[in-house]
C-alpha cells in the first residue's frame, strides 16, 4: 500500500500549482482527496454524525477542491487503530476519540473526556480560549499529529445495566464497557473494565460478555439498540460530562496543506461540533421519551454512589501526575474549567434553576 | 450612493467566470466584497468580535475570493439602521441582534433572545435542528433577507444599578435601557424603558439619562466601563438568556453567490458562535473577579423579584399572539425548548450538580 507516496506526490503538484496561481487555470488545482479513517460503523448516531459533517463542510467549502474519503473501522484499519495509522502516516487523518489513545499518552485523556471534568462548553471556553488546542499540537508533536476538535457528544449517560446500582458495592465484579480514565476509576472500585469498540458492544451486551456499558446518550444508544438487552439507564455520569471528538492529521499532511485549506478544516471542525452537538441535544429529549415507552427504566445514581466516583476519580487523577505533559495538560485544564464554572454557575446556571422555579419543567 | 448597482456588475463578471471555470484563469475570478453594516463599535467586547470572527473565517476560507468590508455604526448607516439598509440593498449584510428589528416583526425577538427563553444552547439546538434556520427564512423573505446566526452572548447579565433592587416595586419609574421584548417586560413593571446604542450607553448611564442598564456580561461590560459609574451588579438576568447575533444577507445577494460561497458563509457562521461563545463564557469569569476588585457589588434578584418578571413575561409573550406568524415561531420555539431542556436538565444538569456537591466550587 503506497498511497502516501501518491499522496505526497500529488501535494507537490498542488503546491506548484499554487505558486503559478494567476496563469494557471483552475483545473489545474485538481483535488486533493485525504483519506479519514474512523472509530465509528457508518450509521452511528452522533459519531459518524459528526465526521459525515465535517467531510460535507470540507468538501463544499473547498468547492470539491479539497475531499475527505471517510472509511469505517474494517475498511482500512480496525477502530482503534486509527492513531497510528495516521501517526505513520497510513492514513491522512483520523476520526475518533483522544481518550481511546491513553495508551499511547495518558494527556489524551483530556482531550476527549476526564472524570469530573468539563462539559461540552467548558471544554470548548478551554481548548480555544484556555491554551487547549497548543496543548493538543504539543502532544500531537510527539506523534506527528495536528490536533482538531470535530463533534461532541455533549454529558453522557451513566450507562446501561441488567440491575439498578444501589450502592458503589454494585461495581465490585461487574464486567462493564467504559473506555479512558474513567475506565480505571470503574477498575479501582472494583470492576472487570473492557474497552470495545462501539460497533461490537451490542453483541457483547446481549452474550453475556458484558454486564452493563455506557456508550454515549440517548439518541445513539437509542440508535445502537441497547434497550432490547438492558432495561436500567443511568442519565447523568460522572466520567464524561462533554466528550470531544478528535479529527487529527498527520502533521506532513497538514503542512503541506495550502492555507486556505488549512483555514477550511480548522473552522469546518468548529462548525462540526456546534452543528452536531446541537443536533445530539435537540434530540435526546424525545430519544429517552421512547426508551421509556420501551420499558426502559431511568434513574440518577445516589449521592453516596456519586461521592464513591469522586473518590476513586481522584485517586486515578493523581495516579498520572508522574508524567509531566499530563501535570501541565491538567493544570491548564483545571485552571480553565474553575474560572468558567465560576460564571457559568452564576449566570445560566441560576438562570435555569429560576426558569425550572417559576414557569415549572 | 450607487454602491449596489456597482456590485451587481461585478457579480454577474463573477458568475460568468464560473460558467468557464474550466478554462478560466483563478484571477478572472477576482475579489467579491461584501458590505457589512454592524450596530457595533469597533473594538466592542463579544459583539465586534464575533462580527470580526466572521469576517476572518469567510476571508481565509474563501482563499480572499470573497472578503467582507465591516462598517461600524455611522461609517454608512446608524446602530438601528442596518436591516433597512440591507433590506433595501443599500448594503449586503448586517451584523446586529434581531431583537432591535421587533418594531419590523415581534417574531424577531426569537432570533435573538425572549424572556424566560433558551440558553445559547437550546437556543441552537432550535435553529439547527428545530426549525428555527427555516422559520428565520420566512420571516426574511418578507424583507428580502437571508438568515444567519453568527454569534451568541451567552446567558446576559441582570444589568448595571445604582442602589440594590429590593423588590419588584423598584422599577417602577426606573430609567432603563433594555431592548427586545425584556423591555417590554419592564415596562408593564413601569420602568421607563429606552433602547439606545451601545456605543451612547456610558455616556447616557453617567449623565444620569439612564438609572441602570443592562448590556451583556462582564466581558463586555467591563470593557464598555460602566463599573466606573455604577456598582450594583445583577449576574442572571430573565430577558436574554442566550443571545443570539445574526449576520442576515440581502437576499438578491445571497442568490447570486456561489454554492461555495454561500457554504462558506453558513459554515462560517456556525464556527463564530463556537469560537465567539466560548471566548466570552471563557473570559467573563476572570472580568467578574477584576469587577468585583473595583468596588462592584455582585447580586442575584430575590425569587419575589423573579416571580414578577414572569408574570409581566407572560403577559408581553401573550401580547403579540395575534400576529400569526409570531405565533408559530413561538410553537416551534417552545416546543423545541422543551424537549431540549428535558434531557440537559437530566443529563448536564444533574452532572453540574453533583459536580459541586462533591468537589465543591
Amino acid at each position: 500500500m503506497d498511497r502516501r507516496s501518491f499522496l505526497r506526490t500529488s501535494t507537490v503538484g498542488a503546491g506548484a500549482a499554487a505558486a503559478t496561481t494567476l496563469a494557471t487555470p483552475l483545473v489545474a488545482q485538481g483535488t486533493r482527496t485525504l483519506t479519514m479513517v474512523t472509530s465509528w460503523p457508518r450509521g452511528f448516531a452522533v459519531l459518524d454524525d459528526a465526521a459525515s459533517y465535517f467531510e460535507t463542510m470540507v468538501r463544499e467549502m473547498s468547492g470539491g477542491s479539497l475531499v475527505i474519503d471517510k472509511k469505517a473501522p474494517g475498511e482500512l484499519v480496525g477502530a482503534f487503530e486509527v492513531f497510528d495509522a495516521v501517526s505513520s502516516g497510513q492514513a491522512d487523518l483520523y476520526h475518533s476519540a483522544d481518550y481511546y489513545f491513553i495508551g499511547q499518552h495518558p494527556g489524551y485523556a483530556y482531550f476527549t473526556a476526564v472524570p469530573f471534568g468539563g462539559t461540552a462548553q467548558e471544554v470548548t471556553n478551554w481548548y480555544y480560549h484556555g491554551g487547549g488546542e497548543e496543548l493538543h499540537d504539543e502532544l500531537g508533536s510527539i506523534f506527528n499529529l495536528k490536533g482538531l476538535l470535530a463533534g461532541n457528544s455533549g454529558s453522557q449517560s451513566g450507562g446501561w445495566f441488567r440491575n439498578e446500582i444501589t450502592s458503589a458495592d454494585d461495581f465490585n465484579g461487574l464486567k462493564f464497557r467504559m473506555p479512558g480514565l474513567g475506565g480505571q476509576v470503574l477498575t479501582r472500585m472494583g470492576a472487570s473494565v473492557q474497552n470495545i469498540p462501539g460497533g461490537e458492544l451490542y453483541q457483547a451486551l446481549s452474550s453475556g460478555a458484558l454486564d452493563g456499558l455506557e456508550w454515549v446518550g440517548p439518541m445513539a444508544d437509542e440508535r445502537a439498540g441497547f434497550q432490547e438487552v438492558a432495561k436500567v439507564y443511568y442519565t447523568a455520569g460522572f466520567h464524561e460530562p462533554g466528550s470531544a471528538l478528535a479529527a487529527s492529521v498527520n502533521l506532513d499532511v497538514w503542512n503541506e496543506l495550502s492555507d486556505q485549506h488549512k483555514a477550511i478544516m480548522r473552522y469546518a471542525s468548529m462548525a462540526t461540533t456546534h452543528l452536531q452537538l446541537s443536533e445530539t441535544l435537540a434530540n435526546n429529549g424525545a430519544a429517552l421519551a421512547r426508551l421509556q415507552a420501551q420499558g426502559v427504566k431511568t434513574l440518577q445514581f445516589s449521592d453516596d454512589v456519586w461521592d464513591a466516583f469522586g473518590a476513586a476519580s481522584a485517586e486515578v487523577m493523581d495516579e498520572n501526575m508522574g508524567d509531566e505533559l499530563f501535570a501541565k495538560i491538567r493544570a491548564s485544564f483545571e485552571e480553565s474549567l474553575a474560572t468558567s464554572a465560576s460564571w457559568i454557575n452564576k449566570s445560566d446556571g441560576y438562570y435555569v434553576e429560576q426558569r425550572v422555579r417559576v414557569l415549572g419543567g
